[in-house]
């Protein structure tokens, strides 16, 4: 079976489209039909753990990162994205105690490669920081949109909610442009930040779908018989395309 | 004038009822009237910026003392606490807004102060996160409830609002009980532990109390001509004490 005949490509190409229009398969289901196949089941409590698990991390990260604020109230900046990621994960994690699963044991296993993400990219300044939240905030909301055409109708609904609540970055922006304005020199040591952070993202992101059987096979376009780790492939290309767009939008040639 | 004719000392004694019955003075009157008197208002932005600022400052550390979480559930509890101060700070953020006055100029005094206690009682394991988050907590209660009865109704129901969001902490005792029950010397331990912590607090509000006039006069019972250090001493006693009773419980001799 090649990647092009999968009824997941459909899916790919209008994930876009956050609702999608006459769905078909798992996402015209709600989560009781869908569920009932326990593949796409076990696919739905990886990626609800995954997903906890990285807005608490986030969460932990951010506050952390508040702390090289320059003033008081970047600082709070900060810490009011972090308490967003705080309720993503307690919504996440209701899902989770919902559908009758263990929160904790669903996160474990993507605890290894979050942790490693961010021991790799700790932030030494302000500015990484800033740039550190921006691109995570963004990635998180491409992910989430590529991956919302897939689910059932509940599960769907959850991730478009947590979604619709993300974009606290924005004031970063702001920061980063007139840091770079005052000192273009910045604008290059933070371009090789940003291609730092979206390195290693990849690189753990890999890790996970090499590890995680049911959960990748749904990323490329529902429940199959195996899957085209080729379709994963093409799903990070257009998540580092965008990514590497809104750096050059940013003032950071990628 | 002695302590003992200020009109102060009834509301002082009174200060366990937070709903003042029959309020006279300041507690009678709303924000608009209140703030007339100049020494009230500058008395209410101190105010108001000291438990921002502190609410704030104890998001951070919250958040930073959840990395020593054991298992990720008692890392969610404590983020969850850091999450609710952060709530608390926006509530009072946004008041000083509201009345016209710029945030970061209204905590600015009170930064050193909070992040010299911090700096002074960095936990070293998890227990001490868990004491440190349950006596800061308890304290802020205690004196949360003593500064309401001495506030116009407006400001009155702002702190009464925060403070029914407190308690947060309740987590920790269970925790912290078993493991004195697991090991009694422990207890030896996290009982010194917490009596750094009062300590520490004691002589940075001390300090607070010296460099602000207008807040200390409030706290002693309404705006009067000059203070009486010795009623601010009989206040820090009641929550000292409070606090000593609060350990005991714990199973920590203070």
């Amino acid at each position: 079976m090649t990647s092009s005949d999968k009824p997941g490509n459909a899916a790919a190409a209008s994930a876009k489209t956050t609702e999608p229009t006459g769905a078909t398969g798992v996402a015209a289901q709600d989560w009781t039909t869908a569920a009932a196949d326990p593949q796409y089941r076990a696919a739905v409590v990886d990626l609800l753990g995954a997903l906890a698990y990285g807005e608490l991390a986030a969460f932990e990260r951010l506050a952390d990162d508040a702390k090289l604020a320059p003033t008081l109230a970047d600082k709070a900046e900060l810490a009011k994205m972090a308490s967003a990621e705080f309720h993503h994960f307690e919504r996440l994690r209701g899902r989770l105690a919902e559908i009758g699963e263990e929160p904790t044991e669903a996160m474990e296993p993507f605890v290894a490669a979050y942790d490693g993400f961010h021991k790799q990219t700790d932030p030494s300044d302000w500015l990484e920081g800033l740039v550190k939240a921006y691109v995570g905030d963004s990635i998180a909301s491409d992910f989430y949109r590529e991956v919302a055409a897939r689910l059932d109708s509940d599960t769907r609904e959850l991730v478009l909610a947590v979604l619709d609540d993300t974009g606290h970055a924005g004031f970063a922006v702001e920061k980063v442009r007139a840091a770079i304005d005052a000192d273009p020199r910045v604008g290059g040591r933070l371009a090789l930040w940003a291609r730092r952070l979206m390195g290693e993202a990849l690189s753990q992101s890999q890790r996970v779908v090499a590890d995680r059987d049911a959960l990748s096979t749904m990323l490329v376009g529902g429940v199959a018989d195996g899957f085209d780790l080729a379709e994963v492939g093409r799903m990070f290309s257009r998540i580092t395309e965008a990514h590497t767009k809104r750096m050059a939008a940013l003032g950071l040639a990628a």
